[in-house]
């Protein structure tokens, strides 16, 4: 009897990188992209750094026929910058907002590796990305997240997800596979990459990525992985300064594969030392942050304590002038409130550190039950799913 | 045969009031809250508004032996205020924040239902609730939802929140009660409610809830729910403004109970009309929020041109003072200030109430397909289940 023929999946994922006015040549790279899409009739597009709405109402009108399904994520000031297109329709949508975003005064995306301040919210993102993913997909028949992750392969927060959710990475699973060596999407080939992000890295970095998972219902198989190699035939330039991925995913109805959970001793072992390793990243974060908090407080102590000079002096009128006084009494008043702004955003950072650093400590706690219960019986104590559901934490203010 | 013997759970909830400082007798309160729970040995308690976090270590010292495990939720410059105590395990915890909490610019819980300037808020708020209920309650066996929902039993929110999500809610559902009239949580009768709070609602209002829902594995039933009812028996006070509320829960297996989804034609109705009430509600928000944004765009830009004055008054030595110029400047610096801050508020509000009309509109869509396969079938299309998962809709900001 010959075997069940599988539905494919195709999934194309593309940072835009479309700041108006900033990136270059946004309109035809938008044109191109449209084209593409269009021609290439993807089953979903994921596309990250659609900053302008304009932008993307002009996709949405350039594929409505091709995908007639399409839903552009509102968030924050300047949106989310996430757009999804689908041949099929999507029910529902949900966003999740990082707790960390790096720090609102240091702006660049950071791609070395020596000296990453952003360690701690990465692993915070990371975290909180697993978790998302975790509690979402119980009743998936398969998850598929794509897009510009900014981590590389091997860093840790990459791990952290990938061992935590089940989720695996298409281009080390793929059967075939055409693009740039290694994978990479960002190359020192593309015209709009900036080459001084890939000195340490000269062959080029992979920070865009397709993940994907079964379920017991679904099996699941990347076919066949491909990126974009910078330069279009045809075109003056590329459609980004990242290169686009395009996965052709076969799913195969099973009875009960099992193969999307992996709860066997070593994995979870394994669960345990990646998440011992997070837990470092955070806890050192933790310490960094409170220093800086400290900093803050000096600040925000100097400037009220400066304060009091110019009010001291403001009782020697000769002393000096009015206006000498007013400047005094300004440059104190913002320290004091640069002090105070700091001392704020630090503590806010700091609860994230610490309930991301609980959370992981529940989760260590649980594998080392299910660790114990793997060596006793020779396969896990419990599947995963909690005996009480966590209990709606809801945060509000009133 | 004899009927299998259902367990049971025991749920608290209070919101504790614990604004340390502010709320009145906080430590002696929490000495009271302390001793109930130890001597209540309840299963589970769901705590809010413990704001300070030397309280709820106070109260993971005092109840270490009867609720070994617990979990306090930390966020934001305050915290969260929640806090989980368990005779159970604790596996997993998550935190998801509204995207909207009213207005900086206005601190107090509106109780009012004429003028709730905050209803489209609520709206979104009740919405993001039942989305997380919906997306994480897939392989829970049991969900209890409990706490200060700040919202009447009939509020559309609530309405919302049940029908969308199949949650029961525990007070009209039990086999026995014992409190205040109608439930109620605030109460004049209480040494600390606000008294003015409750002139329109001279009986009381019923704002805290314990809320719950069984799954195919497990069918639920509330046996008993009681409140206090203000005063405590040998104490000269309340345990805090808000009356505790618990509820026993009776758990018993079932084979496949089919109870918690009721996907039928007359739900999936009712699921249409309430979610095209709150539309309109978020919808008259954004009208709203347009307009406050209008008139923040003209405080920036009266700002900017009375800017203008000043500068144009220091071509005119004599014409004032040097520190009258400064004075001057500084309002109009204030203003463009004010209004430059309010318009990143209100277009943040914005982004956030599109997002939410947005999501409902694909609810609404999913829903019409259902309701007409239920007509022409005379049973649900679809039980629900995505057919694609939604696509980790993270933001990230680079």
């Amino acid at each position: 009897m010959p075997a069940e023929r599988p539905e494919t999946l195709r999934v194309f994922s593309l940072n835009c990188w479309g700041i108006r006015f900033f990136s270059q040549l946004c309109t035809q790279r938008y044109e191109m992209i449209g084209e593409l899409l269009g021609r290439e009739q993807h089953d979903i597009a994921l596309l990250q750094e659609v900053w302008s709405e304009k932008d993307f109402l002009f996709l949405k009108r350039k594929l409505s026929s091709s995908h007639p399904y399409t839903h552009y994520f509102k968030s924050g000031v300047f949106g989310s910058g996430l757009a999804v297109f689908s041949k099929h329709r999507i029910q529902d949508a949900l966003l999740y907002k990082y707790s960390l975003n790096g720090y609102p005064y240091m702006l660049h995306a950071e791609y070395s590796r020596a000296q990453d301040e952003y360690l701690p919210h990465r692993m915070v993102q990371s975290w909180e990305l697993l978790q998302f993913v975790r509690h979402t997909s119980c009743g998936a028949d398969l998850v598929v997240l794509g897009g510009d992750l900014n981590m590389h392969p091997q860093d840790l927060g990459n791990r952290l997800l990938r061992s935590h959710t089940g989720l695996r990475d298409c281009y080390t699973e793929t059967d075939t596979f055409d693009g740039c060596e290694d994978g990479h999407t960002l190359i020192a080939a593309n015209h709009f990459s900036k080459k001084q992000d890939l000195i340490p890295f000269e062959k080029g970095i992979r920070i865009d990525y397709i993940l994907m998972k079964g379920s017991q219902k679904v099996s699941m198989k990347c076919e066949s992985l491909s990126t974009t190699k910078g330069p279009v035939a045809d075109k003056p330039y590329p459609y980004s300064d990242h290169e686009a991925l395009t996965a052709e995913l076969a799913l195969l109805h099973s009875e009960d594969s099992r193969q999307h959970g992996s709860s066997n001793a070593l994995a979870v072992s394994e669960q345990m030392d990646v998440v011992a390793e997070a837990r470092a990243v955070v806890k050192e974060g933790l310490c960094q942050t409170e220093a800086l908090r400290d900093k803050a407080t000096y600040l925000m102590f100097s400037g009220l304590l400066l304060l009091l000079l110019p009010l001291a002096m403001a009782f020697l009128p000769c002393f000096c002038s009015f206006s000498t006084l007013g400047l005094l009494g300004a440059v104190c008043m913002s320290l004091l409130l640069s002090g105070a702004m700091l001392y704020l955003l630090f503590t806010t950072h700091i609860k994230v550190l610490k309930e991301t650093d609980d959370q992981m400590m529940l989760t260590s706690n649980d594998l080392q039950t299910k660790l114990t219960g793997c060596r006793l019986s020779g396969s896990p104590s419990s599947d995963g799913s909690p005996e009480l559901q966590p209990l709606s934490p809801f945060k509000r203010e009133e």
